[in-house]
């Protein structure tokens, strides 16, 4: 059976943290210049980005990571020292099971969010509706400068991707929302192009590629032919969900997916995925840390 | 091709609005007691209830209804009077396409909101995600006591649904969230009963069915047998995100659908859907009229 899984990922803490390399200033009330295009993430207007932990004027001050899992996100908690928000003071309503770790790092002010454990089952709530909800409630109470949404997902050989690639999306799209009606056939595709970060490309050596969202973890015949019209080298459970949000509140986000397994492989999946899950949860670690490091004291437009 | 059409529809205001029947009322800070269990829709606390349009104590005051798609809803605002929130006194927050319709019918304060146009392709924005997002931003925005879902599905008559039948949700269910892994597939599936209103269904002629949610329009094999699976009468493509949402903030929930084609009939989809479609939007207009009469002056504990 040929399936992905970008699931029950465990993760271990041995990123590496640079120092901050620059700072680049920009005037009071500049907006970064950014090469997008429609649709495509846009930075937030600099009027709307919160207190900072004091960096150049113009400066990414808060920095919010989306991930879906808590086996994937705890070792990144513990590597930036993030303390957990207690029940009293959450930004969250009383109800939603969404977890927030908080902390300065440097210069920024970094927020690692999970869509949490499902009330009725206690398994993590992955997924594009919860990874929605989060990233919404988040935007809402953090503005953020940027988010990453960091996570495993599958690859696929024909379209270049191996074990342990940490791919950047450079574009998202689902692969699950068929709707055969002119012009909702276009929105449930949902493709859009993300918010570019060619300084992140050169010079972290991530790879680049498609990625295509559907919520579930197997790949029905009807999912793959979608993703391969969404020409996707990787697949995800979350990542167009997160996407689509961000770009309602013009906030830039940046999508690191690390691979666990060939879903186009002769490997059967579960085999792979166990084989290579403590490697690649560790290289999506170092990649995330890295990228941390990237974006301290830097302008969105530096990226 | 065999395929759920829940979209497209186009509505016609027809609905009669009889006279509020009662008022029961319920000692102050009392709550009401509901026969529900887990995982199952559960009523606010009354300490949650807001300002309301002066009715008796306990009495239900603000009601929110979440429709999908502007042309099934329009009949409806202009039935109850409602007006539409200007931009600048919104309640949703800037780039967020969710649209509010509102007013004060008899002793009600009505809501209406839809996901809206999406900005990139200016279709109705249908689905799940859509969905969750803004029944979240409206519960904590309005803090309601009862949501009604309404729109059209696609109907099985091997389950006992016909063309124009209106639906009470018992239950719902995702369709096209497939996680072989243990618990997450049941996660995955959501399944959970919906808030039991025996006394709307015995008033007011509504059958009862189970409800099962996808975001595609159409039916993959693998959508048909998890339907089966969910041994659903109806199938839509906003409910069981409504409801897991609903359900996260502990806000009664119904969720009315008028059918509009059979799924496992022999006629096709297109054809049966156009014949059908003034008919089934009238008849949904006029059972959610029906309902939100029924419910003016009522308690949860009433329905």
């Amino acid at each position: 059976m040929r399936t992905g899984s970008p699931l029950l990922r465990l993760s271990f803490g041995t990123g590496s943290s640079p120092t901050c390399q620059r700072r680049v200033a920009l005037p009071p009330g500049a907006i970064p210049l950014l090469g997008f295009k429609l649709p495509a993430m846009a930075p937030p207007p600099s009027s709307e980005q919160p207190d900072a932990a004091a960096p150049g004027a113009g400066a990414i001050s808060r920095v919010l990571v989306v991930m879906a899992m808590e086996k994937e996100a705890m070792p990144l908690v513990n590597k930036f020292k993030l303390v957990e928000a207690p029940a009293r003071e959450s930004i969250f309503p009383k109800g939603a099971p969404w977890t927030r770790f908080y902390g300065i790092y440097k210069d920024l002010h970094l927020d690692l969010v999970m869509p949490g454990k499902d009330a009725v089952f206690g398994v993590d709530s992955v997924g594009t509706v919860s990874a929605a909800l989060v990233t919404y409630a988040s935007i809402q109470a953090l503005k953020p400068d940027l988010i990453i949404n960091a996570g495993t997902a599958g690859g696929f050989k024909a379209k270049g991707a191996s074990v342990k690639d940490v791919f950047l999306a450079s574009d998202v799209a689902f692969h699950d929302r068929r709707i055969p009606i002119p012009v909702f056939d276009m929105y449930g595709i949902g493709a859009r192009k993300t918010f570019a970060a060619p300084n992140i490309l050169n010079e972290l050596n991530f790879k680049l590629g498609k990625l295509s969202t559907g919520d579930s973890l197997d790949m029905s015949p009807q999912d793959e032919e979608a993703i391969l019209s969404n020409d996707a080298t990787i697949k995800d459970m979350e990542g167009a969900a997160v996407a689509y949000v961000a770009d309602m509140f013009s906030t830039p986000a940046i999508f690191v997916k690390a691979v666990t397994d060939i879903v186009d492989g002769d490997k059967p999946t579960a085999e792979e995925f166990l084989n290579n899950l403590i490697s690649v949860t560790a290289a999506l670690d170092v990649a995330v840390t890295k990228l941390v490091d990237f974006i301290c004291g830097k302008r969105i437009s530096d990226l």
